[in-house]
C-alpha cells in the first residue's frame, strides 16, 4: 500500500520508556535515532517533556524529561531529515518549560489525555503552537468511552486549530471493526484535520489495526522498533514500513538496529506477546494490573490471573 | 462477536509438529487434546496420516503417522465432544491406509494439496468421504497463484460434494484486503459449500486476518495453542476463542494447557514472531530458507538474511 500524505511517527524511546522508567542509555537512543533517520520515518518521539522536580531523577532516566542539552547531545552530528518529537501529559507540564520552536530541538510536542481532559489539551496545544511547534492530541482509551463523550471532545477538538487528533487503543483492545468505527467518526467529525492511530499489541492487532486505519483513512501512524512499548508494546515499525512500499522508507536500518540493540534489550526487559497482557486486553482494562503481576512470583500462573480479573467474588474484585 | 455456525479447528499437534518432527511426548498430546476438549473446541486435529514407510520412524514422531492404536491410547478416558481430525497430504497416503469411520478414531480427515493438484485432491477426498468420514481441501499457498488458477480450481471444487474449502495463508504474506478478496471469491464459487481459514503469523497478522476471514463469511477457522505451528505459527487459539463470545468455547482451559505444558516446550523449540519469518513473509516465499538460517549460527544475523533475499546478484539469487 502507497499513500504520499501518510506520515510514520515513531515512539520506541517515549513509550518503550514506559517499561524502564527511561532508563536507556545515550548510545541506545543515539542507535535508535541515526537507524530511523537512516530508515526514512517523518517523525522520531524521543521521550516526555515534564516540569524538573515532579518525577525524581534518580529514579527516572532522562528521557522522562527530554532536557534540551540532553537531546541536542545524543542526536549531534546524526544526518536526518525526521522532525524530533516529545509528548507532554496534562498537568504535569509548564509554560516554562516550553521554549520557543527556534530554540528547540523539537519540532513536534504531541498532548496525550482522556475524554474528559480534552479542554485542558486544547489549552496545551494553543500554548504549543502559540510558540511555534508543530501539535497531536492523542485521546487515550476510548475503547473505554460512550460514543457521546467521544462525539462531544470532537465536536471541541473541530473547533480548534489543532491539525492532528489520534485514536489510539491504549488497552489494546479493540479489533478491526472498532477502528473502523472510530476512524470514520474523527474523520466526520474533523474535517479538514489529519486522523492519527496509536494501537497496543494485546491481542496481537497492532499492526491490523494499524493497516485498517490507513484503510479507512488515518495518515498519521504510529509504530516502534519491535514492536517495543509497554506491556504487550505497539505496532512494530519494521512491519509497518515492509508495508507502505514508499522508497522513502528504508528496512534494512531497522533490522540492524533490531538485531544490534534491541535483542539485547528484550533479553533484560520485557514486551511483546504475553498471556496476562492479552487478557486486560481482552477485558478491555489497563495494563497495571498485568504489569505488577508480571512483577510477582506467579508471573507465568495465567489461570491465577484469569481467575483474579474474572471471578465475581466481591474481596476479587477488591485486588483489581 | 458471536454466530453459531463457527466452528474452530485445533491444529496445534498437527502444525507445530513440523517444528520438531512430530515428535510431541503422549503426556503433552494427551494434555492437548484434554484441555481442547474441556474449552469446547469443535475438531481437534492430532497430526498427518501417512504410509508406513515414506518416513523414518526413527526420525519423525508418531504424530507424522496417526496409527489409529496409538491416537486411542492418548485419547482414552478423556470426555469430550471435539471431533478428531487429521491431514493427509497428495502423494503421501493410499487408500488401504484410510479405514471406514466406523472402525476410525477420526471423524475427519483433511487434504492439503497446491492450486495444482486439485483433481488429485478431489479424488482423495471422493475416496475419503466413501470411507464415511467429513473431509475439507486446504488450497495451500494461494498468495502466489494467479487469480485464474485459482478461479479454475474453485470450478472443479464447485462440481464435487466436497463440504469445506480452506483459504491457506501458508506464507503469512496476506493482509485483510487479501483474505476479503478469497474468501468473496470462494464463497462466490462455491455455493452451499463452507469456507475455512488458515494463517500464519509472519507479520503479526494471523489472528487480524482470522477476523478479517469470519466477518467476510468463513465459518471454519484454524488456530493452535499459542500460535504453536512452523516458523511464526498460527493465529493463536486463545485470542480466538476469547473473541468468539460463544459460550460454548472457554478459555481457561487453554491458558492452564499454556503455562504447563507450551511454556516449558517453547523454551526448547521456538515458534512465533522472529525476523526472519517476517522478511519471508513480507516476500510472500516459503519459509523453508528463513528456517535453515535460524538453524545456523548466523540465526539473528537479520541484515544478511535480508541483504540474502533482496540482493539481485545471480550468485545470491541461487542460494534461495
Amino acid at each position: 500500500m502507497y499513500r504520499p500524505e501518510i506520515r510514520v511517527v515513531d515512539c520506541s524511546i517515549r513509550d518503550g520508556g514506559l517499561i524502564n522508567q527511561w532508563q536507556f542509555s545515550d548510545e541506545f537512543v543515539r542507535a535508535t535515532y541515526q537507524a530511523l533517520s537512516a530508515a526514512g520515518v517523518d517523525y522520531i518521539e524521543i521521550g516526555y517533556k515534564a516540569s524538573q522536580g515532579l518525577f525524581d531523577p534518580q529514579k527516572f532516566g532522562k528521557w522522562r524529561f527530554c532536557n534540551d542539552d540532553d537531546v541536542r547531545r545524543v542526536i549531534d552530528g546524526v544526518e536526518s531529515t525526521a522532525k524530533l518529537a516529545c509528548m507532554v501529559d496534562i498537568g504535569r507540564v509548564e509554560e516554562k518549560d516550553i521554549v520557543p520552536v527556534a530554540e528547540s530541538p523539537f519540532k513536534m510536542i504531541r498532548v496525550a489525555c482522556y475524554v474528559r481532559d480534552v479542554a485542558k489539551a486544547i489549552a496545551l496545544c494553543n500554548m504549543i503552537m502559540d510558540k511555534g511547534y508543530e501539535t497531536t492530541v492523542n485521546i487515550m482509551a476510548v475503547s473505554t468511552n460512550h460514543e457521546r463523550e467521544i462525539d462531544e471532545a470532537l465536536a471541541d477538538l473541530s473547533q480548534t486549530s489543532i491539525p492532528i487528533v489520534y485514536v489510539v487503543d491504549s488497552y489494546g483492545a479493540m479489533y478491526c471493526e472498532d477502528i473502523t468505527l472510530l476512524v470514520n467518526k474523527y474523520r466526520e467529525a474533523l474535517p479538514g484535520k489529519t486522523v492519527g492511530i496509536h494501537t497496543h499489541n494485546n491481542r496481537q492487532l497492532a499492526f491490523g489495526n494499524t493497516i485498517q486505519a490507513l484503510i479507512n483513512g488515518a495518515n498519521m501512524l504510529d509504530a516502534s522498533v519491535y514492536g517495543i512499548g509497554r506491556g504487550p508494546g505497539n505496532c512494530c515499525l519494521e512491519l509497518l514500513l515492509s508495508f507502505l512500499q514508499n522508497p522513502k522508507f528504508k528496512l534494512r536500518p531497522i533490522l540492524e538496529l533490531i538485531q544490534k540493540q534491541y535483542l539485547p534489550l528484550r533479553e533484560k526487559i520485557e514486551w511483546g506477546y504475553i498471556i496476562p497482557y492479552m487478557i486486560t486486553g481482552m477485558l478491555n482494562e489497563h495494563p497495571r494490573v498485568a504489569i505488577a503481576f508480571r512483577d510477582s512470583p506467579e508471573r507465568d500462573d495465567y489461570v491465577k490471573f484469569f481467575d483474579m480479573l474474572t471471578t465475581p467474588e466481591p474481596e476479587k474484585q477488591i485486588q483489581k
